[in-house]
This record gives structure tokens, sequence and C-alpha cells, in this order.
């Protein structure tokens, strides 16, 4: 596969990925780009770009073939592997992303949920028991986790992330806003800074800019 | 103020607002362009480019007022005022988002919660009790919150949006996959799509490009 897609093309890929498993489950086996386009609020042009990085697979007069279009994007994004993920912070965020994100739909199965706060320990959340973060290390040389969810606060992650950099997780989807990849930069993170997307609409609500 | 500011500096603001929040509860009046960048992993030039739009604070010599700079950029945000938001949805999201956010340090005050599912009806979260969906329109007609946050599914977003449009709410924070925009293209509208970014990270982690 190419592997030099240009980043935009690769962060306009989840929507893609969404809006195919739409048309599935719709029952849409086949749709034209101009069709695609306008359900996705683009243009045909911008569409067939994207989808020839990938060797295209659009047919004259056909179209794309939804389900194969959709698997093809889903490999793309690596989502059809199986990676080992926790989660570090069991506060209201923690539990809502562990019950709220069906994790295994995207490559990703959830193996263990820590938090510091000895009076969680023993809860379940998403069928897994909360564990301490005492035992953290060990759980990460024993099972080798990919990735790890961070829903802990600023002042608590830089010693989190050091403890699981130091035990070979590197691969971050961050909630916090501590800067991971200022003391990590080999770290692969992906920040999701709720409240700077608030404020984005703080602004936007009055000054009319549109943000999609 | 500068209405022309340009869109990018804007989706910038935030992240400075953040980090100058930080600045401030560490104690530190004032600092150097540079240092700024540095902590930022920004650059002096940018920093300043990006601050002049606003009629530039800093001082030769002497850096930038933190506590001067986080209000002006905060007022900029419109953090400074107070308007009234509705959260529909009390799902595990939800309840994430009502408990977990502090809205009042964003201009907004969490007014209403909301959800269809008869069995969380009376039950509290963030201080307020979930109402029914049905009391909806009218609550909206009495109260005139000025923005909803949307943490139900796609399906029951589209009937959701109409009604809150009709009954005069036009701003939304969505985090369902409700293509708002597209049926609605005078709704001002700021989308979380969290699994789009669990899937650029599933993509970045075996590709190495940073997302920060």
């Amino acid at each position: 596969m190419d592997k030099n897609i240009s980043k935009s093309v690769i962060r306009r890929l989840p929507r893609y990925y969404r809006f195919l498993e739409e048309l599935l489950n719709e029952g849409i086996e086949k749709i034209s780009s101009s069709q695609l386009a306008e359900r996705m609020r683009s243009t045909a042009s911008q569409i067939r770009q994207d989808l020839n990085c990938f060797g295209g697979f659009g047919q004259q007069g056909y179209g794309y073939n939804v389900a194969e279009l959709r698997a093809e994007i889903g490999a793309i994004l690596n989502l059809d592997r199986e990676r080992s993920v926790i989660l570090i912070g069991a506060g209201n965020l923690g539990r809502a992303i562990a019950s709220h994100i069906d994790f295994s739909q995207y490559g990703c199965r959830l193996v263990g949920i820590f938090d510091r706060d000895e009076s969680l320990l023993g809860q379940s959340i998403a069928g897994l028991k909360i564990c301490s973060t005492n035992v953290l290390g060990g759980f990460c040389l024993e099972n080798k986790p990919e990735m790890a969810v961070l829903c802990i606060p600023r002042e608590s992650a830089e010693d989190t992330v050091k403890l699981l950099t130091d035990h070979g997780v590197n691969v971050f989807w961050n909630f916090s806003h501590y800067d991971i990849q200022g003391e990590f930069p080999n770290a692969t993170v992906e920040n999701v800074h709720l409240t700077d997307s608030l404020m984005t609409l703080s602004y936007s609500m009055e000054n009319k800019t549109q943000n999609t």
C-alpha cells in the first residue's frame, strides 16, 4: 500500500470510514463519488483524489463498492488488528470512555483500567475491575499493552507517562492537558482537548465562523 | 477588537489560554515570547505574530503580562460572559461531560439535562435533575438556552436538533456523529468525534506520523 499518503488525506479517512459504515448499515452496496460527495458535503473530485491514494476502487459508471472501500480504509487505519489497550483514570471521564467507546470496533481491546484512588479498587467498568496504579508497571511488563488512554488530571500525567514509557507503552490517547510530546518526543500521541473545543465554540457562536 | 483574525490563529487561542492559565497557577507574572514558545513548543516569532493580531501586549524587554494576556484572550473567546447551556443525553458520555467539564470556566452555565429514558428522570447530575425530552421544547421557550451539548446517538440527533432549532437553540457542541450542518447550515457547530481521534491514533501508531 502507498505509504506516502498525505497527512491531510489521512485526517479525512476516519470520516470516510464513518460515512461508509452508515451506508453499509443502510444496506447501500455501491455509491458514486458524486453521491458520496453530496452526503459528506465534499466534492466528487476531492473524494476521487483522496481515494485514488489507495489505488482508487471506483469503477467508471459503477461507483464504489461500499463494503470493499470501507474494509480497505479500515485496513489502512489498522482497525483490522487487535492491540491491547489500558485506561488510566477511572473518574467520570474514564468511566465514560471505557463504557461509551466500543474499542473492539477500532482494533483495540481494553485489557486494564487503573486508578490511584484506593476507594475505587475492585469496582468494575466495562467488565474490567479497576486496579491500583501501584501494579501498573508490573501489568505492563506482563501484558505488554500497546496503547494507554489517559483520563487523569494534568498534575498526575507526567509521572504516569514516565512510568508507562519506562515499561514499554509509547502510544497515548491523551485526554489530559499534559503535553506528552514536550517531554517524550518519541511518543505517538493523539490529544483530545475537550475544553479547547468548547472555547472554540464559544468564540464562533459570537463571531459566526463555522467549525466542522 | 480586530474582527479579521484568521481562523488558524483562533484555533490556536484555546491552547494559548491553557498555557497562560498554567503559568498563572504557577505564580508566573510575566513571560517572554521565547520562553512561552519553548513551553508551547512553538516559535517566538509565531507567538508574536499571533498575539499581535490583538494589538500585541508584549513590551520590548519586558515580555507579556500573563494575567493581562490571559484575560484578553479569554475575552476574545467570549469566556467572560455567561450563557446558559443545556445537555441532551444523560448516558455515560453525557454524565461525564456534565460532571467533568467545569462549564463556568468557559462562560457557560449548565441549566438543564435531558434524556428520553424515563428510568433516568429525577436522577441528578452536576446538581441538576435529569428531565424528560418531552418538556425540552417548553424549557427552551422559557429559559432560552444559547447552546446545547449533544451526547445522544446519531439516530436520535436529527429530531433533537430540529426540535432545538425550532425552539431557538442554534449552537451545538456535538458529540454525536450526526452531521448537523448538512441539514441545518445556519447552525454553529463544534463537533467532537472521539472515535475519529482513536482511528487517527490507530493509523499513526503504525505509521509514525505525529498527531498533536
